[in-house]
């Protein structure tokens, strides 16, 4: 799920409730700002997701599970801790440096499986397919969703296609779902994140925004940038299984960044996050497309990370583990929890000052998913 | 899940094993003779799509609850029968009379957890919306999500939003995937089927889509015809409890209509079907535009059926019971189970012939979902 984290205001509190008023309820916040449609910035995972999402998915489907707004729901079955989760995939181009929409799909879900601690087990696959659009590239697709699927060692045990007319799609759309079991003893919450706290971020910053941005041809830079894109399950287990209670939570930076995955914490948690700027990883095309464009990094979407915050204490052993792993080579420790309430997401910038790094109120470039 | 039942062809055989061949593969039987493109046969629910499940979809994800190509896939988790299943919703126009694609989307998934004899428990549901789309009709949309899942009794727990450019869409388009628990001693299978058994069926057929048919305004006719879009899940139950093992197999008649749920039925039993054309329940309405436009109601998709194959001895029983239900009362014992093992489905014409109903060559008129 990329739905984002709760603000201050509760599933059941009136500022959430409102959202029930619709049409007339639209014209508050930051909803009434806008057209009266749905733009680009409510699918960039910023204020205007989060605005959606607070106003018009959690009042209608109340329930517990979905009011935590984790990256999968903790669902009990027959008295099993489950975890269940959906994306839909709509990436431009399909294929892209470093992996497809095939690998992305079975990726971005078992990594929000893996995030709340499960074990990915099954996941479901929605085709909606554009008339003329090519059996190999299918074929192509498909391969991508199986091989990566047994590489995360998950299967995909049902589908469905559905075929819309030439015009009406990007060639390829796809859905996962993804169900995974929680063991037991885990138990990440952003409820368990106290001053002193450490983050830590498993590797560099962006790569797969800028490699997509890259593929489509609008950057009018040309550079070698290939998605990070991989089920990080493996990288989580070997975390928690060395680390254990001394992870608080997780989650993996993908649509509105490293900026947004933090901010869902400290609004959950309340307390103010200080990311130092210094010690965040980028790569260094990343670092000088981002300096050309305008870009921050901390706000690209990565498909192959994750952030952890850490009990102070096992933060250096934590940082060691992760550096075992492959996908954790270039992991690093870049900023700590305050005790400050205000739950604010600070940068510690090189020139020694602090600025605060907010939601983004929209897109603000061209929408890579 | 809408994909197709097994052909003669097993997953593991090498007729199935040549889709791997791809793209040279493409060069056989029925995709040799298109386009080496998706055309809207492909997501008709007919031959086409049964040829992509089997050449691409089965031989590349291979595993044993996809291999059994049920509306949902039956799998243990933690030591538990559960069901889970997905699907996509393009349909167009997304209001309709009789329901819009936010309750299509709960009632299909919930709809297929069912018929496998599942308890339906949790829903996803991921958004492809288009820029542009109204922020009022998505209300509706949610809205009627949320009506329908508490109608049925299953909470949305999880969810996920993307927005693509104008003209990259159809307005909205949506996925859910569903997530059932299937009670001890449920044992539905096209294995249990037998000689003598006699298919029911709940209620006229095809008022889904000469509905949705008539909302494009394609037809030149006007005619009131309500969507019978409804969550059976509460009419299998009934059946499940008061007939029990009598009940062998269970299927709701969607995309494709009545001829592919039998054809599907017939290929995985072996045996031919014999379906009598005048104990078939077709509203007039419906009766009437398929004479006049050269349609026929077995192919028509439905979204409040279910079919059922009954033990002969309590085939008038389970009849009674499904009539007492809201969504029963014109059910119709339709047809049986024949001795011949060619698995064909054959219809007992009006004038005393018999004809095959054959799966769908492609799309044979616009698509409706």
């Amino acid at each position: 799920m990329v739905l984002l984290a709760a603000a201050e205001a509760g599933a059941g509190s009136p500022k959430a409730r409102r959202g029930l008023d619709l049409p007339n309820g639209v014209g508050h916040g930051i909803i009434s700002n806008m057209e009266k449609v749905i733009t680009l910035g409510h699918g960039s995972g910023g204020a205007l997701t989060q605005e959606l999402i607070e106003r018009f998915f959690v009042p209608a489907f109340d329930n517990e599970p979905l009011r935590a707004l984790t990256d999968s729901a903790l669902i009990a079955a027959e008295g099993k801790r489950l975890a269940f989760t959906t994306d839909s995939y709509v990436v431009k181009p399909w294929q892209f440096p470093g992996g497809d929409i095939g690998k992305l799909a079975v990726t971005g879900t078992v990594n929000d499986l893996a995030v709340v601690g499960a074990r990915p087990i099954f996941l479901s696959v929605g085709f909606i397919l554009e008339e003329g659009f090519p059996l190999s590239d299918l074929h192509t697709v498909i391969n991508s969703l199986a091989e990566t699927a047994q590489a995360a060692g998950v299967q995909i045990v049902t589908g469905d296609t559905k075929v819309v007319e030439r015009g009406s799609g990007d060639g390829i759309y796809l859905n996962t779902a993804g169900l995974g079991v929680v063991p037991k003893g885990v138990n990440l919450s952003a409820q368990r994140v106290a001053p002193g706290d450490v983050v830590l971020v498993s590797g560099p910053l962006g790569e797969h925004e800028i490699c997509v941005l890259l593929a489509r041809g609008e950057l009018e830079f040309e550079a070698e940038v290939l998605s990070d894109c991989a089920p990080v399950q493996g990288l989580v287990q070997m975390l928690l299984e060395n680390i254990g209670e001394g992870v608080k939570w997780l989650r993996d930076p993908t649509r509105g960044g490293l900026a947004t995955a933090l901010n869902e914490l400290a609004r959950a948690c309340g307390y103010d996050l200080l990311v130092e700027e210094a010690a965040v990883p980028v790569q260094e095309p990343v670092r000088v497309l981002c300096d050309l464009l305008g870009y921050d990094p901390l706000y690209l979407a990565n498909e192959g990370k994750i952030v952890a915050v850490l009990a102070p204490q096992v933060a250096e052993e934590a940082l060691a583990v992760v550096r075992e792993h492959e996908l954790g080579r270039e992991a690093a420790l870049i900023g700590r929890v305050l005790p400050e309430t205000r739950g604010r997401v600070l940068l510690q910038t090189g020139v020694g000052g602090r600025r605060i790094v907010d939601l983004l109120a929209g897109a603000q470039w061209p929408r890579i998913c």
